[in-house]
């Protein structure tokens, strides 16, 4: 069995009304210095498949197909 | 300048719906094999701080006061 995680973060340039209501959220709290922040998603997929090569390729399949809007995000995918 | 990503992932044995519909979601598109799935949240932050260990400190407590609900959410911090 596989373990793996893929992250998808946001591509620079779109913008992330998330991320900035977290920097004034953490503003607010008294944490000084905070910049730019920015949330992505990450998701912990197990595979039954064994061979590693055949595993990343089906990866990053479901992240073409299903788990990132690649127009507008990035993914990264890390065996672990 | 520091930046930093934090990692925010359910507890086991707490529940995921979302992470489920992704199973489901995952076998109708025909990726055979897929196990459990689990969705969590990224944070990538920039810190104006220079000192990695008071940077640390500051990023753990801004998981326990805002980022993570710490009774069902595990986090981890990785300055990069």
């Amino acid at each position: 069995m596989i373990k793996a995680r893929i992250t998808v973060t946001l591509k620079n340039g779109v913008l992330d009304p998330q991320g900035k209501a977290i920097e004034h959220a953490l503003s607010g709290l008294g944490f000084d210095g905070v910049g730019l922040v920015r949330q992505g998603k990450v998701f912990d997929v197990e595979l039954s498949e064994s061979d590693k090569a055949k595993a990343e390729a089906d990866l990053k399949a479901m992240c073409d197909k299903l788990l990132a809007n690649t127009v507008i995000e990035n993914y990264s995918v890390t065996l672990t």
